[in-house]
């Protein structure tokens, strides 16, 4: 029964992927018509599951099998259904529909809570530059500052909002901490995602799936070193400050450093050198760092030592040095009593146990504080995603769907105990 | 007298610098209203030293003092009078304007050969991204196809000499070689060109004035490493082919190198990165190298260790390597009597006789295959160049119009003799 459901699933997800903002891509951003399109497969799935289908005011769609019996607290089954540009099938849909699956899976059985599926109207940052819309929503953290944030067109969060035929005005409703809805008077009882990994560590062990710990903290930095521009024909090496030259050194660095510490990542992705002629010695060369390790103390302590180091190399080169942290971002612990029961369950089914920290950020790490939470990653073959060849195994898949059904089980007997 | 002359110079560049296309600064493009303001005021100066003033079809302003007998060949001193965006008020109109002044010098004294001052229309490649259309339209390398290539705004370069009130297709006409015109029938004498180092050797070592004995060949090469992009979270250190990782590995080597190398200079002034995000893996770095040095053997060797190297370096990181040459101009000398007479000039001046290459590329690069070339270079104070506070000193200046007014007495002697 697994195996056919999870092929069942992965259609899903491709099905989803041909909602596109732009033709021959897969490109799907916050309340897009695209979005729409979207919705209406996903509440279509949903409805023919037995669940109540509504759109909150922050474009989340929410779908809710009911408990056995009234007044029951709800898990939160969640992920995204927004999309990057020319992304694949399954970075956020896959969990979605995972979740209404597993609602399937039930066959009409109702549990002593209520589920509820959430998909997230926005998670990626694509359309206004911030990520996390829809479950900031959800933990009611969207306020009307954000609201007013415009994307690339000049168009507000709310007016999006507007424009989609929601009201802006009752983005607080969508919380679910505190919210007096019918049957849902209490906390919930936790929250659940789904997702593929992205990146190549089930992969390269042969593993299908991953309980997440904790979501890595991370901190995100601009680093400039600042020297003198000069014409590249006329000034002798010895008389240059080249800020290129300097930031150079530091690069291999970062690089070298990393490689030496277990767990940690550090990335410098974006480069930006000016004047920027090749006839002329750079003045100023800003690069992007982001250091990411699933222990704090780790993750700061090798910031501060990039940050020494590259003082150090702009005083010996007299350049001089611009650091700027543009975020710290402490490490995420989900829930130790559902990250329990996932392992457990995953055993059940039949599956390796393998935890890991998740490196990336998800939609788990915003709702974390707010309720239990738990994360279990799927093989992302080739490690490859935002990437239109992103994909995942069938035989993955339908062992998560059985580790999810083992879950709800496992809560469901917790409760009846 | 050479103190007074040279103030006066110095007052004229400044007086030029105010002809602008961009209020505030000192930014004089090919044909813009700015520059036919610079004419005016040239013209004007020329006039009253006797000379009889042009403007030819590439928008070249030119002043010719007769000889004392008709017939005679031509001395050519010549300098560009456009400038880089938001100029110094020297890099170029200085050698246009001690032109003039070696010729208010005579007193009306008449040798026995034309002096012609060429104020070329363009040199610094910025309207149209080629540089260099004055002084090849003099030495006859301006065709149909130069004509046509744009500016920014779709104006062609004929477009512009049309606008100016020329006309291109006399372009030929601004040619001194071969050319039938009025008294110069024959080849010029020679071309002599004035201008500030725009470095900080002279600066360093405390010398006034360089005599150029060659411009130093060039290799600009584009050089790009290419790796797999990848999400910066999620992406262990050991599995990434990180391309700007392995390109701050080469940028070290390259650095190192040109200084062990004397002489050699080697920039790496322009880095481009993609997909260039902070949280995702470099896929590519491109970076553009430029390495100049006065022997070409020194320099093509440089580039073939630059290029191995990079080669070595993209293998052992699993990146490929895409390497492009995009220019080789091999070393342009100075003709070498000339290049006497000139340094037998700046010692009857009573300065130092100094000699060294030019790392930057100037109008005598263009004008010397085509008859014997000399330059003279002016003390930059702190190297600085294309910048508003570029500047000379009065003294280096009133060394120059003493060393220039023997040059042409040298000259005349060769001659008469």
């Amino acid at each position: 029964m697994h195996a056919a459901l999870a092929r069942e699933v992965i259609a899903r997800c491709r099905s989803l992927a041909a909602c596109s903002d732009e033709p021959g891509f897969t490109t799907r951003t916050f309340l897009s018509p695209a979005m729409r399109a979207a919705h209406a497969q996903l509440s279509a799935w949903m409805k023919a599951a037995g669940m109540t289908v509504s759109v909150d005011a922050a474009g989340n769609l929410r779908g809710v099998l009911a408990a056995a019996t009234a007044g029951a607290r709800t898990l939160l089954i969640g992920s995204h259904l927004d999309t990057v540009p020319h992304a694949g099938a399954f970075d956020g849909p896959l969990g979605v529909v995972i979740g209404v699956a597993l609602v399937e899976q039930l066959q009409g059985r109702r549990l002593p809570f209520n589920i509820e599926v959430v998909a997230f109207s926005e998670e990626e940052g694509v359309r206004f530059g911030v990520p996390f819309i829809g479950s900031r929503a959800l933990v009611g953290d969207v306020d009307a500052k954000l609201l007013e944030t415009r994307d690339a067109s000049g168009v507000s969060i709310a007016e999006a909002i507007r424009d989609f035929g929601l009201d802006p005005s009752g983005v607080a409703t969508a919380a679910v901490t505190p919210r007096l809805r019918s049957g849902q008077a209490s906390a919930p009882l936790g929250y659940l995602e789904f997702h593929i990994e992205q990146g190549p560590v089930l992969h390269a062990s042969g593993k299908p799936l991953a309980v997440v710990d904790r979501i890595s903290g991370r901190t995100a930095a601009d680093v400039a070193f600042v020297g003198v521009a000069g014409h590249a024909g006329t000034t002798p090496m010895d008389a240059r400050r080249d800020a290129v030259a300097g930031a150079a050194v530091w690069l291999r660095d970062v690089e070298e450093y990393a490689r030496r510490v277990p767990g940690l990542v550090a990335t410098t992705g974006q480069i930006v050198v000016t004047p920027g002629a090749a006839n002329v010695i750079a003045e100023r060369c800003r690069i992007s760092l982001d250091v990411r390790h699933g222990e704090d103390a780790t993750r700061t302590s090798a910031v501060d030592h990039l940050e020494a180091r590259a003082r150090e190399i702009a005083r010996r080169r007299q350049l001089s040095l611009e650091w700027s942290t543009r975020l710290d971002q402490p490490t995420t612990p989900m829930d130790a009593r559902l990250v329990a029961m996932l392992k457990h369950s995953v055993t059940r089914a039949g599956a390796p146990v393998e935890t890991m920290p998740s490196g990336a950020g998800h939609d788990a790490m915003i709702v974390a504080p707010h309720m239990p939470a738990a994360m279990l990653f799927l093989r992302t073959p080739g490690g490859l995603s935002h990437h239109p060849d992103e994909t995942v195994l069938d035989d993955d898949v339908a062992l998560a769907l059985a580790a999810g059904g083992h879950f709800l089980d496992e809560l469901a007997a917790s409760i009846d105990a």
